[in-house]
């Protein structure tokens, strides 16, 4: 892999499961007993690895994942919210700034990310899953912004710029105001859930997602994500302008020129993602 | 009240019924022989109520209703059209502004806002549900955002600022441009409507909404929606530090604490709203 | 038409069909043995054109159709992707420049826009129907934004920073990276239809539209069009001041004046467009 610092690579990420395979790199909650409750470790963890992850060179696509009946319920209220009492304000905010730091890198990670939705996505799980690219929901999941319900903001982590650019501004204020939970088909008829799918087929379905993102042209998936994240900050002409240096920059690259010469021999492109 | 200046809290609003109870303030547009037509006086005490209240001190939500058969119809096609044929570019400028500072009080009011939309909402009056954070809809309501059937912009009050973000930029553009009617049924599919009840339950609904908002945690509400309406203006990452920076603020809060107590007690919280 | 500099109006468009009839102008792309796809002569067509269209003073609309079973295919592979394999950056950069100014023209050109839309829109297609302000469709119609399946990326001619502002985030990112085939049925479900209707009907619906906006008040239309074009890159205060002032100078329209004499009259108003 190009442009490594001195820094190796981290070989063990003690506060969730983590693997990759074949292009896919994965990141298990895993605490099911407490349906994947987050701590401090687990966000700290998050934030960095998602920084390191394009820099490893053998991962081309993040799923993120809940083990057991949820995916992620959230900080947890003893190990978390019961730490923040005694905290000073200095603290909380290194505290909301790690947090909101793990959102900034899901969306500014050149890697396609994929939120496996098994169950409950509650308060920081939820905005976890919307920071993702993908969210694949099984039909038993849901989301709920739950922040106002513990007393604070709905806006957390990034919740209240994301959401209404995903289902509008009428439903986030509703979604972020109440917390009240959304159901799997709800959230796929507004925009926040990419596909629903049966319970039993959320692994194979996820899977498949990711080995097409992972097997496919990559520098073109990257570049797409990125500059989605991009111009929703930026105004019609300089979006356009970002797009046609970066589209000339990526006819020149061995997958655009694999495209045509696999058109032109009638066979399919075998893409290397350069 | 914290922070109040020299001038007096206005007594008397006499363009339209004024009531607060239980922390829910209620304006009720009060024309309903014009299905409740704005007329000048009606914009320049909506806009400076608007103002006014969150220094009053004894109202946590905004409900805006019509009397009658409508919400409200718009400006008044004889006590304002009328008028304003024979006004000069300095006056209709003036009125212009009052009208848009309706809008901006609206968004940038730290209450909550309920727009109980029991019929049409036309012209004016659309743009006034539309920057509403909750828009309650009876079955029989609409919206026409009918501008340019009298000649006049789509782009009104901030309506061209304001649809696109809550209903995509293609159905803003159909909308304003065309004019027509909206009901109830297809507003609430695209997201204008925040919930579709029967006319007999709008003002049920409407006040359990309200309620529900009054006796919250009405800071995690009020940053809520501010951070909403600002979050609209910001970059992701301006975005991510105004929420890590205000989640901080509200960490140190009583109701967030309160949370804490009343989860650790394993009872529910008694919100203050501090 | 007034403010015409020395350059004369085009008479001749050789590279698509071109005509103009009572207010409606047409451009109907003619390469149906290809489904229409794009060469370099049709993008440099299409973007002088609308950039003139607005100075000859004889339409009001611009309609975008395809002749035969598709609107637009896109790219030709042969004859413009085969050739970009032999330029250089500088030329390449020329290239998508070209086609991002084809993007800008239609969402900076004063008059609105309807793509019909009667077949397969892919790739650049795609884009110029997004970039449309009315999409009708048949019912056969389909949208793909393909490029990650050309191997380039899928934030093509400014799509990456419109499809997200007219169906959201979550929707766009799916449709930008995976590049997929997107139904009529479901294009209007998520915003990026304005209207679907019977293959056999497109012809009809399109005209009556067309017709509807020539012969409507045709600076309220252009107006509206170009602040919701602008209002995607303001701020609320900076909106709520542009839709003031408009709406200012628009209440010294003819049109606006008409409206108010007809209703006076009860009888309906003679647009003029001024």
């Amino acid at each position: 892999m190009a442009f490594r610092a001195s820094a190796r690579i981290t070989e063990d990420w003690q506060h969730f499961g983590f693997a990759v395979a074949d292009g896919v790199a994965t990141v298990t909650f895993s605490r099911p007993e407490k349906l994947n409750a987050l701590t401090f470790d687990v966000y700290a963890d998050l934030r960095d690895l998602i920084a390191e992850l394009p820099h490893r060179g053998d991962a081309r696509v993040l799923v993120i994942a809940g083990q057991g009946r949820g995916f992620c319920s959230g900080g947890d209220v003893e190990e978390i919210i019961g730490e923040l009492r005694e905290m000073d304000p200095a603290e909380l905010l290194e505290f909301t700034r790690m947090t909101g730091a793990v959102v900034k890198a899901l969306r500014e990670c050149p890697l396609p990310v994929i939120a496996a939705v098994n169950g409950i996505a509650a308060g920081a799980g939820s905005v976890i899953a919307l920071a993702s690219d993908f969210r694949l929901l099984a039909q038993s999941a849901s989301f709920a912004f739950l922040f106002t319900k513990v007393g604070l903001a709905g806006a957390d982590m990034g919740s209240a710029y994301l959401l209404p650019r995903l289902v509008g501004l009428g439903r986030a204020t509703e979604l972020l105001l109440l917390g009240d939970k959304v159901d799997a088909a709800t959230a796929s008829s507004i925009g926040l859930a990419s596909k629903v799918v049966a319970d039993a087929d959320l692994a194979a379905e996820t899977s498949a997602l990711a080995t097409r993102l992972a097997s496919g042209p990559a520098l073109a998936y990257s570049t797409t994500k990125v500059l989605l994240t991009r111009e929703l900050d930026m105004d019609l002409g300089s979006a356009i302008e970002l797009e046609a240096i970066t589209q000339a920059l990526l006819m020149k690259s061995a997958d655009h020129a694999e495209f045509y010469a696999a058109w032109t021999d009638g066979r399919k492109p075998r893409w290397t993602g350069r």
